[in-house]
């Protein structure tokens, strides 16, 4: 498949195959996980893009890699040793489906395809469903940690068989971020799991920064301070029970300078926040599970709250408090972050329960403390606090409620004061705390005796005869409201 | 297609087509409004269903009804005149797509067929395209009002061509509820115009039955109130600006004492909430169309969190203040209408966002106003406060934000200080209000003069390269994060 005038990059055509494991796709993405490939002992990495332009670069940029080139797909399948193994990185969607289905013509059952991008479960779920017919194995693999991870080390949430991750577990092992000593890659479940899990991800994810945000948001405008100061103030919060990835970049981003206007990078930046997707994936998969994720959807909200530009503007004159100055500014940042550290553990309690409804859903057997193991490096929420969710799943592995886990729930009651306290005052003073508001509105009703939930099934009944239970005894009812009022078994 | 030993219902084959309009389904949504149609000056009503027993037993109970039966399609067809329109009233789903196709085999180019179920929007434009090829009219129309309605008298959302309009429509006409002299229908816009538009009113009528919940539970919490004296409150309530159907029969339920054990029924009920899904449909599409719903997802969320039995058994110890008691009760119970009616305008703003925005999406051309116009009467989500959208949209067809037109922006100024303290008290004595707190975070998102979005743009750009605009000029940015931190356009 090479031309005359442009020299070949493919050497191995009717030489015996070579590598262990191959990727197409060679965007950033694909050409920085096939660099972190290489470089682990063990590993020869073929190679192949749609345009052979990009591999040809890549290639002569990285001798020291050991690339075997491929101009063809039938090239490529051939330079691979078998069970052929490979990630394609490319961007989701229609391109996807293209790619796998010229995978699937060139090789044989027992192979292995592994989807890295960020793919819906539902579509990975049809593609490993219709894969798994031809023999050849489809893996859906959420990869997390951006252009950087995928070069020095992602968290790695493969799908598919067990089967496959027989042959594709010790690869991934080899390129995965390391936590502690271990690899952050785990065989996720079945099918879809991989990419369901790092949908999920992506949810906690959105809830994190709108957090951090909210914090942020009332701490400048409480206190007064300047971005620079803030800084200093997640700094140091990146010392303690909040350490994170997210932590420390936002003392990061608030510490920069505009170099042309010598003012704060964030007062600059246009206050419109952009989305691609994860988050509302996770907002809408929660709802087809009946999963309660109000962090996330608050969070997903106020992104787009903060985009609708034109109803900002012509809102801006709605009346309203104008701030606040809190007298004691100390007392005021350890509030808040007490108030930051409660919400974050509700949207991992959230996001948790969101997992293992998915589980069961799907038939995956997912182990939630494997999961929050493998969030703790590469990724963007790896986070000390993950080390507290796997040790609460070791201790009870049928956790109901991460909130309810011992070390949580003495967590929460520490916090709690301060986080009513937050909310309390972004409400006086209209400075809005929907993430901070929401996660406690969401711990009371779940620790409430009785909701108003039972007045809610009243109203449907009487106009839509949807029916009722009742407190003291089985069945099922309904009052025959437009009649004579009596209650009947329904 | 009558047998020789039961009695033949079909009277009509072979003679001249009488009926100017047929219904198919004869469950009791079909049947009433097979009645109501009946009932009206004008109106033939051919009637089908799959299993005729339930068709004869229609007819022999309503002699009135003047029903011209039939017991197979091509009968009912034959008893339609032309344009034949047929009205699908069955349970929502693959039964639907069955008849469609029955119907379309029998009936002829120009011919209606118009489907009354509750169907997902996205199923009726897939059906309208499929439909329309055969030169076929098919028209998805949301009818709201349960069975009473259908009965007496719905509020009727239809979709479809303009053309099928001119003969449906007087049809529609004579059976719709009647808001001040004028029919509760309108034609909403083309193909899945309609149940989009009935979906965000289940949508809306979820905010509005939680914001009645929570009012419910912090007046009974705060003031320890019986129901029945809640009852009252409500029934006042009902006489102004809050006037509504679901104020009113929240005082009837709320009234109700169980004959058992003579308790109040709110108080027998279990408070587990049930769901048929709109709801979580009109937050889907929503987070589709970059709307945020907030108000409307956390009373779905609220909904789910009532029914996690296992999870609420499991945190009813967790940490938490042990409720409040207000000093002032009436001053509370104003304050509580005040919070109720401020975020029951934010639930209408944002639904008519949604509505707005899947006009826009979907090419439809959506009055507002007639939407706010057909919902005063026959729906649930009936209310005196309707008027004043219409009158809103009718002084500013383009207004961005309902909750900036004079009206509600000075409902929401006068209310605003009471619902700032219901939150607050809310969030003080642990008692959950989701949706009132929801709602006023925000509403102060939305006339913030800056968010803390800059600082998520801020965090995207730096792990993952995602960019940001700037205030002081046009392009798109990005900082050499890992580099020399440099900006440079992207």
């Amino acid at each position: 498949m090479t031309t005359d005038a442009a020299p070949s990059i493919s050497s191995e055509t009717g030489s015996s195959p070579s590598a262990n494991i191959g990727v197409v796709g060679m965007a950033v993405m694909g050409s920085n996980l096939a660099r972190n490939l290489a470089s682990r002992e063990g590993n020869t990495v073929a190679v192949y893009n749609r345009s052979p332009e990009r591999t040809r670069t890549l290639v002569s940029e990285h001798p020291e890699a050991g690339f075997v080139p491929s101009e063809s797909i039938a090239d490529f399948a051939a330079s691979l040793q078998k069970p052929r193994t490979a990630i394609i990185m490319v961007q989701a969607g229609a391109g996807t489906d293209a790619v796998i289905n010229q995978l699937v013509d060139a090789f044989e059952p027992g192979d292995i395809i592994v989807d890295g991008g960020n793919a819906l479960f539902t579509d990975t779920r049809r593609r490993e469903a219709a894969v798994r017919e031809t023999g050849i194995h489809f893996v859906g693999c959420g990869i997390s940690g951006g252009e950087e991870g995928a070069l020095n080390g992602p968290s790695l949430m493969p799908g598919g068989t067990a089967e496959s991750y027989e042959t594709l577990g010790p690869i991934l092992r080899s390129i995965a971020a390391v936590a502690e000593g271990e690899p952050c890659v785990t065989h996720v479940g079945t099918d879809g799991a991989g990419h369901f899990v790092k949908m999920i991800h992506n949810g906690i994810e959105y809830a994190d920064m709108q957090l951090i945000a909210e914090a942020y948001d009332l701490i400048r405008r409480g206190t007064g301070k300047s971005p620079a100061e803030i800084a200093e103030i997640f700094a140091e919060w990146n010392k303690g029970e909040l350490e994170s990835y997210l932590i420390e970049i936002t003392a990061e981003v608030l510490r920069q300078v505009d170099a042309d206007t010598q003012l704060p990078l964030v007062d600059v930046i246009l206050d419109a926040a952009g989305a691609k997707g994860t988050g509302a994936w996770t907002v809408q998969t929660a709802l087809d599970l009946g999963v309660p994720v109000s962090g996330i959807a608050e969070a997903v909200f106020a992104r787009s709250v903060s985009s609708k530009l034109e109803q900002r503007a012509a809102s801006r004159t709605l009346p309203g408090p104008d701030g606040f100055q809190v007298e004691d500014a100390d007392g005021f940042v350890e509030d808040v972050r007490l108030a930051l550290y409660a919400s974050k553990i509700i949207a991992y309690s959230q996001g948790f329960d969101a997992i293992i409804a998915g589980a069961e859903q799907y038939g995956w057997d997912i182990k939630k403390g494997d999961i929050a193991a493998i969030w703790r490096a590469g990724c963007i929420i790896r986070a000390r606090f993950l080390n507290r969710i796997t040790e609460a799943y070791a201790e009870d592995p049928n956790l109901v409620a991460l909130v309810t886990a011992p070390f949580f729930r003495d967590a929460v009651d520490t916090a709690q004061a301060a986080w009513r306290r937050v909310v309390v005052q972004a409400a006086q003073a209209g400075i809005p705390a929907p993430a901070f508001s929401s996660s406690l509105s969401y711990y009371d009703g779940l620790r409430a005796e009785r909701l108003p939930a039972a007045l809610i099934q009243g109203q449907r009944d009487f106009f839509g005869a949807h029916t009722y239970k009742r407190v003291d005894r089985d069945g099922v009812f309904h009052t025959d409201w437009s009649g004579d009022r009596t209650e009947r078994s329904a």
